[in-house]
């Protein structure tokens, strides 16, 4: 079970998260192509980061939405997706080979992930993004209830699919995370620590309502956000060791 | 002599140039990237023309100023400018490739253009920038009286230097062009297709002052505007043919 | 009956719209303020040749995004709408006191428009924006089936309401414009020419489908992005006059 | 002997600067506009911050630089400064008369500010910004040796110019400040503490080579970037009680 992090979201002068202390923990950086977070200099700064840690690198392309972080939802259409994802990941891909290293997937942020995840037409234009890049990429997406679903359309687009789970969230019974605005939605460290030793040992999570829900998860998605959330890390590796 | 001309020029519901009627007619595109013209929409269908029309493609970089064009002198790190670079480099790069194409040659726009002939720190960084990119790219600059000054520099930096003359400019008895705050900096029609044909003949202009200089130039750079502009291009092919 | 007009939508380099040609056929322009086009440059000179032409002007706020001209629905929160077109408003007010000049009213632009239209929590939320702002401006919205609704919901608010009909756009039974993409959507000028006299004699717009609908229009959008559109701008003048 | 601080710079998802603490202690605050920092949300906030700690505020425009957050000098033309300046005053000014306040002066941001001091024609379109907006605005410069030269300008303008000294920096003999990049430019506490006390007992600042150098300032720029820096503006504080 390979841990993966969003890093690489500092603009210009402004810090955000604590690159350096996770990266030594996870196995899989998602780094910040420009539009919600990061900028050539700070993209530079994190591959380089990646490189000393041998951690792998994949892109987190975004709604082009630096205000709002990439977390307002856009009414693009499927040409502007798959452009606009093609220029992040090229523009990441690039740097990344400049700088000895390969891009092996794409995790899409934000709104654009919660899209893709709810709205077909998103999801058909993302796999249509990874699909018409020139190099191979594999596509990360939510582990939910409906996996095969998602497995046989990115099949038929010639796309391989990472699954990811959240370790601190709680799960609704169709598979997908508790919405933030609920009561119980992010779980205390011991509930999380619980969670993640069920999905590695049974391949499960337990529900909101107590079901048992089977989850084929590839990567486990932690943050570095601040010094608590790197002790999380620390412990959930532990706990994978 | 090859014909450059800057195209993908366009931004969001913004048209600029008549780059479908000048690509018939050129052999090199220098494309923006984003950063002063151009956005991921504007630079797949500017790359599908060029794929059309062989034409071969190079990236148009430029200072991060879409208001002023790039056209405003920015004072920028030799980090900064090599990492904002990479970025617009990569991203029509990978962008090529997923289209069929390669890129073959960068030559910087506007105030990046002017600053990297006229301060040595910047002409050092955008060598840098080409030199450390993951494949091999030429570089095209102004061809002046300075010629061999570069391409010694651009040798130790392990990077082509493509020279460009203009058709349509000026020179002055240094080999630069006449600022266009000056009487007589922009040629009359007749008067460039003469330079053109001098140029190709001799290898040489008549500047400002009527003295002959030398020129070695790979490249002419032509506009595509205007239509006036594109019966010029139709014209110099003809001369050049 | 004042006819009204998107003007000042040009960006850095980027030309749109004959504003000089349109400016003296109209009384209302509504200029754009930065976010989806319109920079400080364009918004000086545009509200120069309003004033030139003794045109009352309205700021024409939009979601903040540029390359999409603000034409693409974006998720803002209640706050965000408010502030953003504060920011807007704000900005055109006090370059229009700078060129002595008074700011009237607002007409959301775009996507913010059709979302005004269409969601009511927009409306809400667009409402709030013009009944906290500092001084009375008005809020030019569609004229539809249900004006009274939302002339209800503005008295509460304290807003007074401009209604707009469109010249050359064919209504619904519900009194909303037929989608561009349906056939018929768009009048031709003899067309047009007949929706604006029956407007004007008679308050009446015929739908769609045959119907006779009651429109109380204080102003009709008319668009100055052509030479044609210039013309037809002239000959709705001539019919009003 | 006021106290003014750089606030509002926060944008978006990324914090910059402990605002809610330095309010209580400082008497004026530069609120920044959007072009380097700050977007209405921000600006939103920071107005309801000094409205409650009764803070008089001014507007703090910058080159249009996010991504350098202004500190980057940017060759702009007298008219783009005129009204990129407009813009950004106007957006402050409307949404601080929105909360009921009223925007006293303008302190020009990073690049800007040094730009201001270091070169006439750049000073030159800052006052006439300034002299143009249609409401009087104070202008916050450096206090220099040459104060009575830009006293003379300013009046010429019709502007009224507040001087500033900055506690923590070591001045050069001609009245400037000695440069981060040589040693000693950055006071200790203790003798940031002594500057302060000299510049209100005397109205002198010891210069790097042990020279008095006169200094009339109406206020004295401190920071709220860190817990430490709130400190010292505390000491400041009470320093001047």
């Amino acid at each position: 079970m390979k841990l993966n992090c969003d890093l690489g979201e500092s603009f210009g002068s402004w810090q955000m998260g604590l690159d350096a202390k996770a990266m030594p923990h996870i196995d899989m950086a998602n780094i910040a192509c420009g539009f919600h977070a990061g900028d050539a200099d700070v993209m530079a700064s994190t591959l380089q980061l990646a490189k000393q840690h041998n951690v792998t690198i994949g892109a987190h392309p975004a709604y082009p939405d630096l205000q709002g972080f990439g977390r307002r939802s856009m009414a693009l259409s499927h040409a502007e997706i798959v452009h606009m994802m093609h220029y992040q990941i090229a523009a990441l891909d690039g740097m990344a080979k400049t700088a000895g290293l390969t891009l092996e997937y794409v995790k899409p942020h934000g709104a654009l992930y919660n899209d893709m995840m709810s709205k077909p037409n998103v999801f058909t234009a993302v796999l249509a993004a990874i699909a018409e890049y020139y190099q191979p990429l594999k596509l990360m997406i939510l582990a939910t209830a409906e996996q095969d679903h998602y497995r046989q359309l990115a099949e038929q687009a010639g796309v391989t699919l990472l699954f990811e789970a959240f370790a601190d969230r709680r799960y609704t019974d169709d598979g997908k995370l508790t919405p933030r605005s609920q009561a119980g939605a992010v779980l205390s460290e011991t509930e999380m620590l619980q969670q993640v030793q069920q999905l590695v040992q049974s391949g499960t999570v337990t529900t909101q309502s107590g079901n048992r829900l089977a989850l084929q998860a590839d990567t486990l998605c932690v943050h570095g956000d601040n010094p608590a959330a790197i002790l999380q890390i620390a412990k959930i590796r532990e706990l994978l060791a």
